[in-house]
Protein backbone atom coordinates (compact mmCIF):
# COMPACT_ATOMS: atom_id res chain seq x y z
CA UNK A 1 0.00 0.00 0.00
CA UNK A 2 2.84 2.56 0.83
CA UNK A 3 3.95 2.81 -2.66
CA UNK A 4 0.43 3.88 -3.85
CA UNK A 5 -0.02 7.81 -4.94
CA UNK A 6 -3.53 8.81 -3.76
CA UNK A 7 -4.06 12.74 -4.87
CA UNK A 8 -7.03 14.02 -4.54
CA UNK A 9 -7.14 17.92 -6.04
CA UNK A 10 -9.85 19.55 -3.92
CA UNK A 11 -11.70 22.66 -2.48
CA UNK A 12 -12.35 22.69 1.27
CA UNK A 13 -16.18 24.15 0.60
CA UNK A 14 -17.27 21.74 -1.82
CA UNK A 15 -19.69 18.90 -0.50
CA UNK A 16 -18.42 16.60 -3.49
CA UNK A 17 -14.73 16.90 -2.38
CA UNK A 18 -15.85 15.86 1.10
CA UNK A 19 -18.08 12.96 -0.22
CA UNK A 20 -14.15 11.50 -0.81
CA UNK A 21 -12.73 12.53 2.16
CA UNK A 22 -15.20 11.03 3.68
CA UNK A 23 -14.91 7.49 1.56
CA UNK A 24 -10.83 7.38 2.15
CA UNK A 25 -11.05 8.04 5.95
CA UNK A 26 -13.84 5.38 6.38
CA UNK A 27 -11.15 2.99 4.20
CA UNK A 28 -8.20 4.08 6.36
CA UNK A 29 -6.40 5.48 2.63
CA UNK A 30 -4.05 8.11 3.32
CA UNK A 31 -3.97 10.57 0.83
CA UNK A 32 -2.50 13.78 -0.53
CA UNK A 33 -5.03 16.44 -0.74
CA UNK A 34 -4.18 19.77 -3.40
CA UNK A 35 -6.41 22.60 -2.53
CA UNK A 36 -7.12 24.29 -6.06
CA UNK A 37 -7.71 28.16 -6.45
CA UNK A 38 -11.23 27.84 -8.09
CA UNK A 39 -11.03 31.65 -8.53
CA UNK A 40 -7.57 32.68 -9.29
CA UNK A 41 -7.17 29.92 -11.53
CA UNK A 42 -7.38 26.06 -11.39
CA UNK A 43 -4.18 23.95 -11.84
CA UNK A 44 -2.80 22.42 -15.83
CA UNK A 45 -3.24 19.21 -13.45
CA UNK A 46 -7.29 18.96 -12.58
CA UNK A 47 -7.71 20.91 -16.19
CA UNK A 48 -5.80 18.07 -18.19
CA UNK A 49 -7.28 15.42 -16.08
CA UNK A 50 -11.32 16.54 -16.11
CA UNK A 51 -11.10 18.53 -19.33
CA UNK A 52 -14.98 17.32 -19.79
CA UNK A 53 -16.10 19.53 -16.71
CA UNK A 54 -12.68 21.25 -15.39
CA UNK A 55 -13.71 20.56 -11.89
CA UNK A 56 -12.91 19.27 -8.50
CA UNK A 57 -12.77 16.46 -7.23
CA UNK A 58 -10.29 15.12 -9.45
CA UNK A 59 -9.02 11.76 -7.48
CA UNK A 60 -5.65 10.63 -8.89
CA UNK A 61 -4.70 6.80 -7.93
CA UNK A 62 -1.41 6.30 -9.22
CA UNK A 63 -1.31 9.17 -11.84
CA UNK A 64 -4.74 7.89 -13.05
CA UNK A 65 -7.38 10.19 -12.83
CA UNK A 66 -11.06 9.58 -11.68
CA UNK A 67 -13.87 12.15 -11.87
CA UNK A 68 -17.62 13.30 -10.34
CA UNK A 69 -17.39 12.56 -6.66
CA UNK A 70 -20.29 9.73 -6.59
CA UNK A 71 -18.20 8.09 -9.23
CA UNK A 72 -15.08 8.30 -7.49
CA UNK A 73 -16.51 7.17 -3.81
CA UNK A 74 -17.75 3.90 -6.15
CA UNK A 75 -13.95 3.70 -7.67
CA UNK A 76 -12.84 3.79 -3.78
CA UNK A 77 -15.71 1.20 -2.81
CA UNK A 78 -14.56 -1.86 -5.78
CA UNK A 79 -10.33 -0.69 -5.29
CA UNK A 80 -10.36 -1.31 -1.10
CA UNK A 81 -13.42 -3.05 -0.70
CA UNK A 82 -12.74 -3.23 2.78
CA UNK A 83 -15.13 -2.49 4.97
CA UNK A 84 -17.91 -2.52 2.49
CA UNK A 85 -19.75 0.95 1.65
CA UNK A 86 -21.63 -0.24 -1.09
CA UNK A 87 -24.36 -3.52 0.19
CA UNK A 88 -23.36 -6.87 -1.10
CA UNK A 89 -26.80 -7.92 -3.33
CA UNK A 90 -27.50 -5.98 -6.47
CA UNK A 91 -30.80 -4.97 -5.11
CA UNK A 92 -29.69 -3.07 -2.40
CA UNK A 93 -27.06 -1.66 -4.36
CA UNK A 94 -29.11 -0.49 -6.84
CA UNK A 95 -31.52 0.89 -4.50
CA UNK A 96 -28.42 3.08 -3.01
CA UNK A 97 -27.19 3.77 -6.47
CA UNK A 98 -30.33 5.84 -7.06
CA UNK A 99 -31.10 7.93 -4.06
CA UNK A 100 -27.27 8.21 -3.99
CA UNK A 101 -28.30 9.95 -7.89
CA UNK A 102 -31.18 11.88 -6.68
CA UNK A 103 -29.49 13.72 -3.79
CA UNK A 104 -26.74 14.22 -6.48
CA UNK A 105 -29.48 15.86 -9.07
CA UNK A 106 -31.61 17.56 -6.67
CA UNK A 107 -30.24 18.91 -3.19
CA UNK A 108 -27.37 21.26 -3.98
CA UNK A 109 -28.73 23.28 -6.54
CA UNK A 110 -32.22 23.48 -4.47
CA UNK A 111 -30.48 24.65 -1.53
CA UNK A 112 -28.23 26.86 -3.27
CA UNK A 113 -31.47 28.70 -4.80
CA UNK A 114 -32.03 30.12 -1.54
CA UNK A 115 -29.12 32.23 -1.42
CA UNK A 116 -29.58 33.17 -4.54
CA UNK A 117 -32.91 34.33 -4.53
CA UNK A 118 -35.53 36.78 -2.94
CA UNK A 119 -39.12 37.64 -2.07
CA UNK A 120 -41.35 34.83 -3.51
CA UNK A 121 -38.79 33.43 -5.84
CA UNK A 122 -36.85 32.83 -2.03
CA UNK A 123 -40.23 31.12 -0.45
CA UNK A 124 -40.38 28.99 -3.58
CA UNK A 125 -36.84 27.78 -3.28
CA UNK A 126 -37.26 27.12 0.31
CA UNK A 127 -40.80 24.96 -0.38
CA UNK A 128 -39.04 23.34 -3.12
CA UNK A 129 -35.82 22.90 -1.10
CA UNK A 130 -38.04 21.11 1.97
CA UNK A 131 -39.86 19.33 -0.50
CA UNK A 132 -36.13 17.29 -1.19
CA UNK A 133 -35.87 16.70 2.24
CA UNK A 134 -39.07 15.40 3.07
CA UNK A 135 -38.03 12.36 0.24
CA UNK A 136 -35.24 11.97 1.80
CA UNK A 137 -36.78 11.58 5.19
CA UNK A 138 -39.19 8.86 3.14
CA UNK A 139 -36.13 7.16 2.11
CA UNK A 140 -34.68 6.99 5.76
CA UNK A 141 -38.04 5.10 7.13
CA UNK A 142 -37.26 4.00 10.45
CA UNK A 143 -33.47 3.19 9.85
CA UNK A 144 -30.87 4.67 11.88
CA UNK A 145 -29.44 5.09 8.24
CA UNK A 146 -29.90 5.05 4.77
CA UNK A 147 -31.05 1.62 3.66
CA UNK A 148 -29.01 0.19 6.53
CA UNK A 149 -28.21 -0.23 10.46
CA UNK A 150 -24.42 1.61 9.96
CA UNK A 151 -23.36 4.43 8.15
CA UNK A 152 -22.78 3.33 4.29
CA UNK A 153 -22.82 4.63 0.45
CA UNK A 154 -25.74 7.03 0.84
CA UNK A 155 -24.88 8.50 4.05
CA UNK A 156 -21.30 9.65 2.61
CA UNK A 157 -23.11 10.80 -1.06
CA UNK A 158 -25.56 12.62 1.37
CA UNK A 159 -23.74 14.26 4.70
CA UNK A 160 -21.56 16.44 2.95
CA UNK A 161 -24.32 18.86 1.72
CA UNK A 162 -25.47 19.07 5.05
CA UNK A 163 -23.06 21.28 5.98
CA UNK A 164 -23.90 23.68 4.23
CA UNK A 165 -27.65 23.64 5.41
CA UNK A 166 -26.51 26.66 8.06
CA UNK A 167 -26.28 28.98 5.34
CA UNK A 168 -29.64 28.22 3.74
CA UNK A 169 -31.24 28.90 6.91
CA UNK A 170 -29.55 31.77 7.55
CA UNK A 171 -30.44 33.26 4.46
CA UNK A 172 -34.17 31.36 4.52
CA UNK A 173 -35.14 31.97 7.83
CA UNK A 174 -36.14 28.57 8.96
CA UNK A 175 -35.16 25.66 10.32
CA UNK A 176 -34.31 21.80 8.76
CA UNK A 177 -35.34 20.51 11.96
CA UNK A 178 -38.29 22.59 12.43
CA UNK A 179 -39.46 20.61 9.09
CA UNK A 180 -37.85 16.98 8.82
CA UNK A 181 -36.94 16.04 12.63
CA UNK A 182 -35.76 12.65 11.31
CA UNK A 183 -32.73 14.12 8.79
CA UNK A 184 -32.00 16.22 11.54
CA UNK A 185 -31.39 13.28 14.00
CA UNK A 186 -29.62 11.29 11.04
CA UNK A 187 -27.47 14.58 10.86
CA UNK A 188 -27.06 14.18 14.32
CA UNK A 189 -25.95 10.71 14.36
CA UNK A 190 -24.07 11.26 11.40
CA UNK A 191 -21.87 14.00 13.04
CA UNK A 192 -20.94 11.41 15.89
CA UNK A 193 -18.79 9.38 13.48
CA UNK A 194 -15.09 10.15 13.77
CA UNK A 195 -14.68 10.71 9.96
CA UNK A 196 -17.76 12.93 9.35
CA UNK A 197 -17.00 15.16 12.49
CA UNK A 198 -13.10 15.57 11.63
CA UNK A 199 -13.98 16.51 8.29
CA UNK A 200 -17.08 18.46 7.78
CA UNK A 201 -16.10 22.31 7.58
CA UNK A 202 -17.42 24.83 10.46
CA UNK A 203 -21.21 25.45 8.90
CA UNK A 204 -19.88 29.45 9.92
CA UNK A 205 -16.92 28.96 7.16
CA UNK A 206 -19.50 27.95 4.68
CA UNK A 207 -21.62 30.71 5.68
CA UNK A 208 -19.26 32.99 5.22
CA UNK A 209 -18.24 31.61 2.05
CA UNK A 210 -21.59 32.34 0.90
CA UNK A 211 -21.43 35.74 2.08
CA UNK A 212 -18.44 36.34 -0.11
CA UNK A 213 -19.78 34.30 -2.89
CA UNK A 214 -22.67 36.39 -3.13
CA UNK A 215 -20.80 39.49 -3.05
CA UNK A 216 -18.50 38.34 -5.76
CA UNK A 217 -21.40 37.69 -7.70
CA UNK A 218 -23.22 40.82 -7.41
CA UNK A 219 -25.95 39.37 -5.27
CA UNK A 220 -27.44 41.15 -3.03
CA UNK B 1 -34.29 -18.84 -14.05
CA UNK B 2 -38.09 -19.80 -15.55
CA UNK B 3 -40.25 -19.08 -12.17
CA UNK B 4 -38.47 -15.31 -12.36
CA UNK B 5 -40.98 -12.94 -12.84
CA UNK B 6 -39.48 -9.69 -14.91
CA UNK B 7 -41.61 -7.19 -16.26
CA UNK B 8 -40.67 -4.21 -17.76
CA UNK B 9 -43.01 -0.53 -17.45
CA UNK B 10 -42.12 0.42 -21.25
CA UNK B 11 -42.38 2.75 -23.64
CA UNK B 12 -41.29 2.47 -27.29
CA UNK B 13 -39.73 5.79 -28.74
CA UNK B 14 -37.99 6.15 -24.94
CA UNK B 15 -33.98 5.42 -25.42
CA UNK B 16 -34.40 5.50 -22.00
CA UNK B 17 -36.52 2.19 -22.13
CA UNK B 18 -34.13 0.97 -24.71
CA UNK B 19 -31.52 0.36 -22.93
CA UNK B 20 -32.71 -1.99 -20.77
CA UNK B 21 -34.38 -4.15 -23.48
CA UNK B 22 -30.71 -4.54 -25.05
CA UNK B 23 -29.36 -5.26 -21.44
CA UNK B 24 -31.92 -8.02 -21.24
CA UNK B 25 -31.46 -9.57 -24.96
CA UNK B 26 -27.41 -9.08 -24.46
CA UNK B 27 -28.41 -11.52 -21.20
CA UNK B 28 -30.88 -14.28 -22.71
CA UNK B 29 -32.88 -12.72 -20.44
CA UNK B 30 -36.82 -12.80 -21.37
CA UNK B 31 -38.89 -10.51 -19.71
CA UNK B 32 -42.96 -9.40 -20.18
CA UNK B 33 -43.02 -5.33 -21.66
CA UNK B 34 -46.29 -3.17 -20.45
CA UNK B 35 -46.24 -0.57 -22.51
CA UNK B 36 -47.03 2.45 -20.59
CA UNK B 37 -49.83 4.95 -22.13
CA UNK B 38 -47.73 8.45 -21.21
CA UNK B 39 -50.46 10.62 -22.79
CA UNK B 40 -53.60 8.96 -21.98
CA UNK B 41 -52.88 8.10 -17.96
CA UNK B 42 -49.87 6.26 -16.39
CA UNK B 43 -50.60 2.82 -14.53
CA UNK B 44 -50.92 2.79 -11.02
CA UNK B 45 -48.28 0.23 -11.02
CA UNK B 46 -45.85 2.73 -12.73
CA UNK B 47 -47.30 5.15 -9.61
CA UNK B 48 -46.82 2.71 -6.92
CA UNK B 49 -42.88 1.62 -8.47
CA UNK B 50 -41.55 4.93 -9.13
CA UNK B 51 -43.12 7.56 -6.60
CA UNK B 52 -40.15 9.67 -6.84
CA UNK B 53 -40.17 10.17 -10.97
CA UNK B 54 -43.21 8.35 -12.10
CA UNK B 55 -41.58 7.61 -15.13
CA UNK B 56 -40.87 4.46 -17.11
CA UNK B 57 -38.66 2.70 -17.68
CA UNK B 58 -39.46 0.81 -14.46
CA UNK B 59 -38.06 -2.98 -13.95
CA UNK B 60 -39.36 -5.20 -11.69
CA UNK B 61 -37.87 -8.71 -10.38
CA UNK B 62 -39.83 -10.80 -8.96
CA UNK B 63 -42.16 -7.61 -7.83
CA UNK B 64 -39.52 -5.43 -6.41
CA UNK B 65 -38.82 -2.05 -8.40
CA UNK B 66 -35.83 -0.73 -9.64
CA UNK B 67 -36.08 2.83 -11.56
CA UNK B 68 -33.37 5.15 -13.31
CA UNK B 69 -32.38 3.48 -17.00
CA UNK B 70 -28.50 3.32 -16.65
CA UNK B 71 -28.86 2.06 -13.02
CA UNK B 72 -31.38 -0.74 -14.10
CA UNK B 73 -28.58 -1.73 -16.58
CA UNK B 74 -26.01 -1.92 -13.73
CA UNK B 75 -28.64 -4.35 -11.91
CA UNK B 76 -29.20 -6.60 -15.12
CA UNK B 77 -25.00 -6.72 -15.31
CA UNK B 78 -25.14 -7.72 -11.43
CA UNK B 79 -27.81 -10.01 -11.43
CA UNK B 80 -26.95 -12.19 -14.18
CA UNK B 81 -22.88 -11.75 -14.65
CA UNK B 82 -22.87 -13.34 -17.58
CA UNK B 83 -21.84 -11.90 -20.22
CA UNK B 84 -20.05 -9.00 -18.66
CA UNK B 85 -21.50 -5.77 -19.70
CA UNK B 86 -18.84 -3.75 -17.64
CA UNK B 87 -15.05 -4.61 -17.80
CA UNK B 88 -13.72 -6.54 -14.78
CA UNK B 89 -11.34 -3.89 -13.13
CA UNK B 90 -12.52 -0.65 -11.17
CA UNK B 91 -10.41 1.85 -12.98
CA UNK B 92 -12.27 0.39 -16.30
CA UNK B 93 -15.50 0.72 -14.39
CA UNK B 94 -15.41 4.12 -13.18
CA UNK B 95 -14.48 5.10 -16.42
CA UNK B 96 -17.83 3.52 -17.98
CA UNK B 97 -19.39 5.03 -15.59
CA UNK B 98 -18.55 8.31 -15.92
CA UNK B 99 -19.18 8.18 -19.92
CA UNK B 100 -22.55 6.38 -19.42
CA UNK B 101 -23.51 9.78 -16.58
CA UNK B 102 -22.37 12.14 -19.45
CA UNK B 103 -24.40 10.65 -22.40
CA UNK B 104 -27.34 10.59 -19.67
CA UNK B 105 -26.83 14.28 -18.96
CA UNK B 106 -26.14 15.89 -21.58
CA UNK B 107 -27.00 13.67 -25.52
CA UNK B 108 -31.23 13.60 -25.24
CA UNK B 109 -31.91 17.31 -23.86
CA UNK B 110 -29.36 19.05 -26.39
CA UNK B 111 -30.48 16.77 -29.06
CA UNK B 112 -34.67 17.59 -28.24
CA UNK B 113 -33.25 21.08 -28.05
CA UNK B 114 -33.29 21.23 -31.99
CA UNK B 115 -37.24 20.20 -32.57
CA UNK B 116 -37.81 22.56 -29.93
CA UNK B 117 -35.84 25.60 -31.24
CA UNK B 118 -35.93 27.42 -34.18
CA UNK B 119 -34.04 30.69 -36.23
CA UNK B 120 -31.20 31.56 -34.12
CA UNK B 121 -31.97 28.89 -31.22
CA UNK B 122 -31.63 26.56 -33.47
CA UNK B 123 -28.41 26.95 -34.54
CA UNK B 124 -26.87 27.43 -31.31
CA UNK B 125 -28.99 23.83 -29.87
CA UNK B 126 -27.37 22.57 -33.08
CA UNK B 127 -23.62 23.64 -32.71
CA UNK B 128 -23.99 22.30 -28.68
CA UNK B 129 -25.49 18.89 -29.85
CA UNK B 130 -22.57 18.31 -32.21
CA UNK B 131 -19.77 19.50 -29.64
CA UNK B 132 -21.35 16.85 -27.20
CA UNK B 133 -21.25 14.02 -29.75
CA UNK B 134 -17.37 15.48 -30.60
CA UNK B 135 -16.97 14.89 -27.54
CA UNK B 136 -18.30 10.99 -27.37
CA UNK B 137 -15.78 10.55 -30.20
CA UNK B 138 -13.13 11.68 -27.73
CA UNK B 139 -14.24 9.12 -25.68
CA UNK B 140 -14.10 6.43 -29.00
CA UNK B 141 -10.84 7.23 -30.00
CA UNK B 142 -9.47 4.60 -32.34
CA UNK B 143 -11.50 1.84 -31.01
CA UNK B 144 -14.86 -0.35 -32.32
CA UNK B 145 -16.69 0.37 -29.24
CA UNK B 146 -16.49 2.68 -26.05
CA UNK B 147 -13.76 1.77 -24.22
CA UNK B 148 -13.51 -1.97 -25.33
CA UNK B 149 -13.20 -3.75 -28.76
CA UNK B 150 -16.32 -5.49 -28.18
CA UNK B 151 -20.02 -4.41 -27.44
CA UNK B 152 -20.26 -3.33 -23.76
CA UNK B 153 -22.34 -1.26 -21.05
CA UNK B 154 -21.67 2.56 -22.76
CA UNK B 155 -22.47 1.02 -26.18
CA UNK B 156 -25.60 -0.17 -24.54
CA UNK B 157 -26.74 3.32 -22.85
CA UNK B 158 -25.54 5.35 -25.76
CA UNK B 159 -26.73 3.46 -28.76
CA UNK B 160 -30.75 3.93 -27.77
CA UNK B 161 -30.11 7.90 -28.41
CA UNK B 162 -29.27 7.86 -31.82
CA UNK B 163 -32.75 6.35 -33.08
CA UNK B 164 -33.82 10.01 -32.54
CA UNK B 165 -31.09 11.32 -34.48
CA UNK B 166 -33.19 10.97 -37.92
CA UNK B 167 -35.58 13.47 -36.23
CA UNK B 168 -32.86 15.85 -35.39
CA UNK B 169 -31.36 15.78 -38.64
CA UNK B 170 -34.58 16.64 -40.32
CA UNK B 171 -35.69 19.15 -38.58
CA UNK B 172 -31.74 20.67 -38.09
CA UNK B 173 -30.99 20.64 -41.87
CA UNK B 174 -27.60 18.60 -41.00
CA UNK B 175 -26.15 15.15 -41.15
CA UNK B 176 -24.54 13.94 -37.83
CA UNK B 177 -21.90 11.81 -40.67
CA UNK B 178 -20.36 14.99 -41.75
CA UNK B 179 -19.77 16.31 -38.50
CA UNK B 180 -18.98 12.93 -36.94
CA UNK B 181 -18.18 10.32 -39.32
CA UNK B 182 -16.27 8.35 -36.60
CA UNK B 183 -19.39 8.09 -34.09
CA UNK B 184 -21.34 7.50 -37.12
CA UNK B 185 -18.99 4.04 -38.41
CA UNK B 186 -19.54 3.30 -34.42
CA UNK B 187 -23.15 3.20 -34.70
CA UNK B 188 -23.42 1.47 -38.23
CA UNK B 189 -20.53 -1.24 -36.56
CA UNK B 190 -23.91 -1.63 -33.02
CA UNK B 191 -26.57 -1.93 -36.09
CA UNK B 192 -24.80 -5.22 -36.99
CA UNK B 193 -25.44 -6.72 -33.39
CA UNK B 194 -28.62 -8.47 -33.45
CA UNK B 195 -29.99 -7.12 -30.43
CA UNK B 196 -29.42 -3.43 -31.72
CA UNK B 197 -31.08 -4.31 -35.11
CA UNK B 198 -33.86 -6.04 -33.50
CA UNK B 199 -35.04 -3.66 -30.78
CA UNK B 200 -33.93 -0.27 -32.44
CA UNK B 201 -37.52 1.59 -33.16
CA UNK B 202 -37.59 2.58 -37.06
CA UNK B 203 -36.38 6.65 -37.48
CA UNK B 204 -38.93 6.96 -39.44
CA UNK B 205 -41.27 6.26 -36.85
CA UNK B 206 -39.50 8.20 -34.07
CA UNK B 207 -39.67 11.16 -36.17
CA UNK B 208 -43.10 10.96 -36.87
CA UNK B 209 -43.88 10.80 -33.02
CA UNK B 210 -41.68 13.98 -32.77
CA UNK B 211 -43.83 15.94 -35.20
CA UNK B 212 -47.14 14.27 -33.18
CA UNK B 213 -45.45 15.20 -29.98
CA UNK B 214 -44.71 19.30 -31.39
CA UNK B 215 -48.52 19.21 -32.26
CA UNK B 216 -49.85 18.23 -28.49
CA UNK B 217 -47.62 20.95 -27.48
CA UNK B 218 -48.17 23.61 -30.00
CA UNK B 219 -44.94 24.16 -30.92
CA UNK B 220 -44.85 25.54 -34.60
Amino acid sequence: MSKEEVVLLDFWASPFCLKVKIALDEKGVAHEGREEDLFGGKSELLLKSNPIYQKVPVFLHNGKPVCESTNIVGYIDETWPSPPLLPPCPYGRARDRFWADFIDKKVFDAGNKIWKTKGEQLEVAKKDFIEILKQLEGALGQKDYFGADSFGFVDIIAIPFTSWFYAYEKYGSFKVEDHCPKLSAWMKRCMERESVAKLLPDPEKVYEFVIMFRKMNGIE
